[in-house]
């Protein structure tokens, strides 16, 4: 019996997912994982991601972690054997041995996400999945004016989906630009952590700044207010892609 | 009245398509851009190609021509009016007017292709629908190797899928280059034209090469053969991508 600690790194087009989380009778990251691990090994398992990611979000690099008697197989046999029987939308990119202590979630010291917006004139085809279409053009530097009062450490209750959040909605963004490229709008943001449906509640109000409907200044008094009903709607999760952990 | 010749440019993904050719019935890019060409201007309207691809294969910058008389409608016009209508897998580049004896299939000089395949060991995610997965590595050099005797005018009769084909099998190869890069091996190949499934059949030949079950110098010999049964399987439809055409 050797059980050791692996570490993995995930891509996953999220289309078709129903989130990262486990969830009975619907396909997820971590259940499709735990499935195709548990008939490996023959025992049951838990795998530990970096974050959840929401129905319909993709993960260029997910981190996640898992404590199992690998059966003599090396970590490349393992990532082998996990792309052999994951769907076609989720490919383990790299398998690695870590310190018994190390743990995806509690470990991350931030995680990086991009979102991405398409607002020129003809819709790109072959990335089409991976992308928010908006129909006129973004007002790029009101947006990136307006995104200024979100760094640091704040209170994002304004920008949490659940109203019944009882822990802290206390998190520290590290990182948030918004940069422009032809026809694409990438916003790229960086944080501690992020609440339920936060990076998709700060792109959809980002975008109203964009679009002239919030004021740049205004964000300071939604985040101040502390009320989700002021900040903007949730941005549509095809355009969220989970970037990468750091540790 | 004020029949015009317009040039367009068009970018699909083939894979939920039954290719360029208009088909009843059925979904192809010929058709899509009629009906909605009929519907804009009120008459019937024929769209001609610079190539006609086959079902499950993707174009990056399809050229074609459309004499119509387009209402008053300029070209920006009549693009964004395509794109409203036409499905989320083809989108129209550009529109533009060109001379009216401008023929997209007969005047062009030369077309490109794109072949990909990946046969790294972790299979790409967000492309997935665009490149051949092959399980093992392939030998690019023994390619090349083969491929020389391919460049030129020849009569290229074992590489027709069409077995009735009563016209013409000469056809002249003016590039045809094998390149890795990582896990992925691009073939490219640009001609005066294409016999059906011409390019799949190279490339299926090809990868019979890197793979050893065919030597380099055996190509020439399937070459002057002029018979389709020796030269490989026709590859996939997916992994090859209509890149441009010349004039």
């Amino acid at each position: 019996m050797a059980v050791k600690n692996y570490r993995l790194k995930i891509a996953y087009d999220g289309t078709r997912l129903f989130g990262w989380e486990r969830q009975p009778g619907k396909d997820t990251v971590q259940g499709k994982l735990e499935n195709v691990l548990s008939r490996m090994t023959g025992t049951e398992i838990e795998v530990t991601g970096a974050g959840r990611t929401d129905a319909g979000v993709h993960a260029r690099a997910m981190v996640a972690n898992v404590h199992m008697d690998a059966k003599g197989m090396d970590c490349d046999e393992i990532r082998d054997y996990l792309n052999r029987y994951l769907s076609d939308d989720i490919a383990v990119n790299s398998v690695d041995e870590c310190s018994d202590r190390f743990h995806a979630r509690y470990n991350a010291k931030s995680r990086s996400y991009l979102y991405t917006i398409f607002d020129g004139p003809v819709k790109p085809v072959f990335n089409r999945k991976y992308y928010l279409r908006l129909d006129s053009a973004l007002d790029v530097s009101l947006m990136q004016e307006a995104a200024e009062c979100l760094l640091g450490e704040h209170d994002f209750k304004s920008f949490c989906g659940n109203p019944k959040m009882k822990k802290s909605t206390v998190r520290n963004i590290e990182r948030l630009d918004i940069r422009r490229s032809k026809g694409y709008v990438y916003i790229n943001i960086k944080g501690s952590g992020f609440l339920q449906h936060m990076v998709r509640i700060i792109v959809g109000t980002l975008i109203e700044v964009g679009y002239k409907k919030i004021e740049p200044a205004k964000v300071q008094a939604i985040l101040e207010a502390k009320d989700r009903s002021l900040a903007g709607p949730t941005a549509e999760a095809k355009g969220l892609t989970f970037m990468s952990a750091e540790y």
